[in-house]
């Protein structure tokens, strides 16, 4: 353990709307003292995810960034240097690393990944908290049948890129929306999506009318990453029995505004059951979803597109990429 | 059968927002002929009902009302004459005689009443279709546990009364809301509600804080009759894992206006379960709802609190009163 200098990214001001990098700071810190019982863990990936806007402000239940605090978030590390005999130096570990390139953890905040090990990042995407968000919301409250009729937005991202595709593997028909044709192609051609409307394409009025030609019959399940106008417009258009998942609300993430949401007269009209979906609920069950899904990523069946950026620096760049919905997949810095 | 004639009340036109009696004609028709096969009905007892007002604007799933047509509705009624071997003249049956003297119905539309019934009504009321409605939600969707706080708007409704009961008879703490003193004092000192709020005592700010001041804990289950402001402000004092159970929207039945529903976020902040819940997908467990719910409602642990009016002519007076929420407990006109 030789580092003399560790590189944070810090909350430089409260971001009006849509982040900009001039939010952030990136700086180097001193590398933190590994503690009596503690473990220094050098970060290799970092997870970057929408409800970190949440955080900035100040409404997430897993914490609250302020300026001058350096920024929240899970990574992949190695263990640099150990007083606790319950790791060894080189072990993979899963923690809260945080946007920086050391952080030290007690042992019981460290989660150590199997041995062996191809590709950690995956433990930040399709094996953990967006896979793990994905499995739990759809598998364990909506569970879906073969034949029902999925629709997801934000469909090539991080967690509705797992939906997608764990709907298709029960059997069901999926329709995506996205924003680009891009997004639309590779989730068609590559995730397997029975088809997908481009939300940049036209209005919701649009929106509303494919919604229509593509599930004639209604909607069956619903996981909703988005809430607003499309959370309206796919509730209007439920089959009897429905299920929806509530489990963001992207399109307000960069406001302060706060919509309403559908009436309830559409949930009675379908008979929905409506979940509120916190994944952090489901972390007691996540080695049953690693179980469930490992066979199918190694198989590729399950295929994870990650959106990756070489270098702590450009954390706050990939962020507010992010945050405009520009990326490809989920969102993971290479740290070291 | 000696009848020669056939009192009904029909839809004289659309009411403007709030039904009045103008907007009913009562007249006598012809006695329904029995053909081949039929069951000829004299009515005892007429249910009336919220959804019927959703009937008149063409807005319900169990039927449409246009002016001229008699007002539909359900009815503990006598066999009178009959040409089919399943009933004999005397029997008593639940049907959907509407806002009638005399029916006919094909006898699988019948569903007969046990032998030595004391309390026809009663089949209309908390053993009819408001309170399966209730046990429905509350028991089968709602699932509650002793120690719950149960929030009940319409608490002495004919729904909402039969949810507040069997809410304190699984043990839980029960708020209800209601409209005036009077019901208030009802229902904290004959149904055993814990607590009724007023809420023509304040305006909407006034009840949430009355709702942080009686659930400081947070609310379990909301059974929802009225959507509108109330269902937003009891969105927002959900406790963690709560259900809300959607039955009806009596805030907005005299307008065609629909507001919009509670910010899809507050339902992910307490990982609510919500069900939008239609009675008639439980009809096939009705008799074990009867079996689970008789023993109380003949020892009086259930009470049957019935707004009863005398003859079918007062049936347009008793339905406004109703849509005006004057009602004291389930309405029931008492037809012969």
């Amino acid at each position: 353990m030789t580092a003399t200098e560790n590189l944070q990214v810090k909350l430089a001001r409260f971001p009006d709307g849509e982040p900009t990098p001039d939010d952030f700071e990136v700086a180097a810190g001193p590398v933190p003292e590994c503690g009596a019982g503690q473990v220094l863990c050098e970060t290799l990936f970092l997870s970057l995810d929408p409800y970190m806007r949440s955080q900035i402000a100040g409404r997430h239940i897993s914490g609250t960034i302020a300026p001058g605090d350096v920024m929240l978030g899970e990574t992949v590390a190695r263990v640099v240097q150990c007083d606790s005999g319950a790791f060894q130096v080189g072990d993979l570990v899963r923690c809260q690393g945080g946007w920086q390139q050391y952080s030290v953890h007690s042992p019981e905040a460290l989660h150590r990944l199997p041995a062996n090990v191809v590709s950690p990042s995956y433990y930040l995407s399709v094996l953990g908290m967006p896979g793990l968000t994905a499995y739990s919301g759809l598998i364990w409250q909506a569970q879906p049948k073969a034949g029902d009729v999925v629709v997801v937005a934000a469909a090539t991202g991080g967690v509705g890129a797992m939906v997608g595709q764990l709907a298709k593997l029960r059997g069901c028909r999926v329709v995506g929306i996205a924003g680009g044709e891009t997004k639309c192609r590779y989730a068609v051609e590559q995730l397997g999506y029975d088809a997908c409307i481009d939300r940049r394409a036209g209005d919701i009025g649009w929106i509303e009318s494919e919604l229509d030609r593509l599930c004639p019959e209604g909607v069956d399940i619903y996981f909703d990453l988005v809430g607003g106008a499309l959370l309206n417009a796919v509730s209007q258009r439920l089959a009897v029995g429905a299920r929806v998942v509530l489990c963001g609300i992207m399109s307000e993430l960069n406001s302060s505004d706060r919509g309403a949401g559908p009436h309830p007269g559409l949930w009675i009209k379908a008979r929905a059951s409506v979940y509120g979906l916190v994944v952090y609920d489901f972390e007691s069950r996540r080695d049953e979803f690693i179980a469930a899904c490992l066979p199918a990523v190694e198989s590729g069946d399950i295929q994870c597109l990650e959106d990756c950026y070489e270098g702590l620096a450009r954390a706050p760049e990939a962020f507010c990429r992010l945050m405009r919905g520009e990326n490809m997949g989920k969102v993971v810095i290479k740290v070291a």
